[in-house]
């Protein structure tokens, strides 16, 4: 079986409390034999974006997410394939990849229409949007990193998919596929599993991102992120990996001790424009990067990673699809805080330097 | 005794490797008497300040910064005043206040002639700058929430000292005095005490606060602090407490779940502008909102709190000094985390009503 992304099967079904549930890829051949046998109550959600305005931004306001899901015992890990004694999330006995509507979302209002704040200054409406869930494996204890490309192949056709159908949703701005992979992360469920929020609005630091290509491509007549990787093509010390179409790099001005950008050769705004043939080297050279990320340490490597994509109906000629990944962990049993400085000025510094971050994971292959 | 600020004896000392001390306050009667019996190997700092031109900002690469003390046993915390067992950074056998250069600092450079690196985009330079230490008791086990008005006065007039001293500095364009306080923030020294960075550059939420109010001043002709203070008054339902001189608030786009903003009534550029009568009563409506957060969880919070000074050349007229409080704990054993959303686009989500957070600070008075 080929696990080309336009042939992995995608199968809906809908949860007991009228959540959408896909299946991605082989298993189960027959979702609808397996229906959600929970009696779930409704869950009331009433998210509301309010403008910070003097950081100029959105801020969401999501009340109702105090009661969610915090570390379950392994006997009842909601992402694992139901059994007789664990009704679950996914109703079936396996799957492959499963992506479901968050049952505590960040993003979404089931109350659209309800009036905003009124005030000049305090501004603020019901948020749309949806937050989803991605189960990267049946596997409990298993990690991305221990997928094989095959089937991190069918997480990221799930990826583009979502992304896709994301973005026609009306009110969507930008969607962000990203894991949070470790306790140290605050991640509440173990299970391997990432997430997709679609935003009403263009967040902060895509925002920043577009206004600096703006004033670049002014200036220069260029495009801002085409000059970038040149120049870290050009000086080379920071480029970690590369295959013939992506290269893997430490920022020059990394905020994070091990942070990890990894570009597409060619410029594209998003997933879904993305070419087969860079969606199959992405799989492996994504894959070498967790597992280098994991040899750091000593222990597992505590992590965020997400995608970046050009928001729905801005920027989109400028902006340039990427990966992030960095962990905060900066030692052994140390980790990178973001204390007054970041928290509070947004001022990061990074105790490693970006060079020899780059040397280490080079010599982790 | 008064306390008041002008009145404060300063007196500074040098240690073993050069740095500066200063004590604030009553003690010791004679520094002199207690010199610095340490050998101290000196430190070669070389932070580098290098630009994300995608993001527009400094970030501080501070490799020196690895080996730092971490979470020494209580008998041997550097910041307690020295013992015949226990020689600290502090020289003296007792003290109220004091202000020291941190021997690991985040920012300065012993080099600042040093060239940058050369390239159009991959720019960056020594980092100038300077970080400073301060030990709000010689009470090891205290918290700022322990202290006096009066000795809480005395930490306000080492801030004003700093402040106003650090601005003067070449190369510095901003001045934060700010507290770390808890494990869960990743504080190393449980010791009660804060710290003071001089950037050379204005930081990256300044900058942005400074925008938005240019931008509203191009389009009202008003003041953007001046307007939201107002705003905040009139609606009341975010008030936490006020003074004659202060008013303390949940702001309406709060980011973290338990977060107050402290303002001078009438709007002041900085610490050093503040009248005399508002620093003495901002100590009293601090201690106040600090012991209402110590109750919020049952347990001691752990928070981040720092003063919003405007920058030292720019946007004088516009800033206003104010101080932003606020924890991470969002329940009792739950913190606020930041991970793929906050940390990747800038997206905060806030699970704690504003409305409701104040409610719950004003109950706790």
């Amino acid at each position: 079986m080929t696990h080309d992304h336009q042939r992995v099967r995608k199968t809906a079904v809908t949860l007991a409390d009228g959540r959408e549930l896909l299946y991605f890829g082989a298993v189960p051949e027959r979702p609808a034999d397996y229906p959600d046998r929970r009696r779930l109550d409704p869950v009331h959600v009433q998210s509301q974006a309010r403008r910070d305005q003097l950081l100029g931004e959105w801020v969401i306001i999501a009340s109702h997410r105090q009661d969610r899901t915090f570390q379950p015992v392994t006997s009842h890990c909601p992402l694992c394939p139901s059994t007789a004694d664990n009704l679950t999330e996914i109703p079936a006995p396996d799957y492959e990849v499963v992506v479901f509507e968050n049952r505590f979302p960040t993003l979404g209002s089931r109350d659209p229409d309800h009036a905003g704040d009124g005030d000049n200054l305090l501004v603020g409406h019901p948020a749309g949007g949806r937050c989803e869930v991605v189960c990267f494996s049946p596997q409990h204890d298993a990690s991305f990193a221990d997928l094989t490309p095959g089937h991190a192949a069918t997480v990221m056709a799930a990826w583009v998919d979502r992304s896709a159908e994301l973005a026609r949703q009306p009110g969507v701005e930008q969607v962000y596929c990203f894991e949070n992979r470790g306790e140290e992360i605050g991640v509440t469920l173990s299970h391997p599993h990432g997430q997709i929020y679609a935003y009403p609005y263009v967040t902060p630091r895509t925002d920043r991102m577009l206004a600096n290509c703006a004033s670049y491509r002014n200036r220069t007549g260029r495009n801002l992120f085409d000059d970038l990787l040149d120049a870290e093509h050009a000086d080379s010390r920071r480029i970690v990996l590369h295959g013939r179409h992506w290269t893997a790099f430490v920022p020059y001005a990394a905020h994070w001790p091990y942070e990890v950008h990894l570009y597409p050769r060619r410029r594209v705004p998003d997933l879904a424009a993305l070419p087969d043939a860079a969606r199959a080297e992405f799989c492996e050279l994504y894959l070498d990067l967790l597992r280098r990320f994991d040899r750091l340490f000593g222990s597992l490597a505590p992590y965020i990673s997400g995608w970046h994509q050009a928001p729905v109906h801005h920027g989109r000629d400028e902006f340039a699809l990427h990966l992030e990944l960095f962990t905060i962990r900066r030692a052994p049993g140390k980790l990178k805080y973001l204390a007054g400085s970041e928290s509070g000025l947004g001022a990061f510094a990074n105790d490693v330097v970006p060079e020899a971050a780059a040397e280490r994971l080079r010599q982790l292959g």
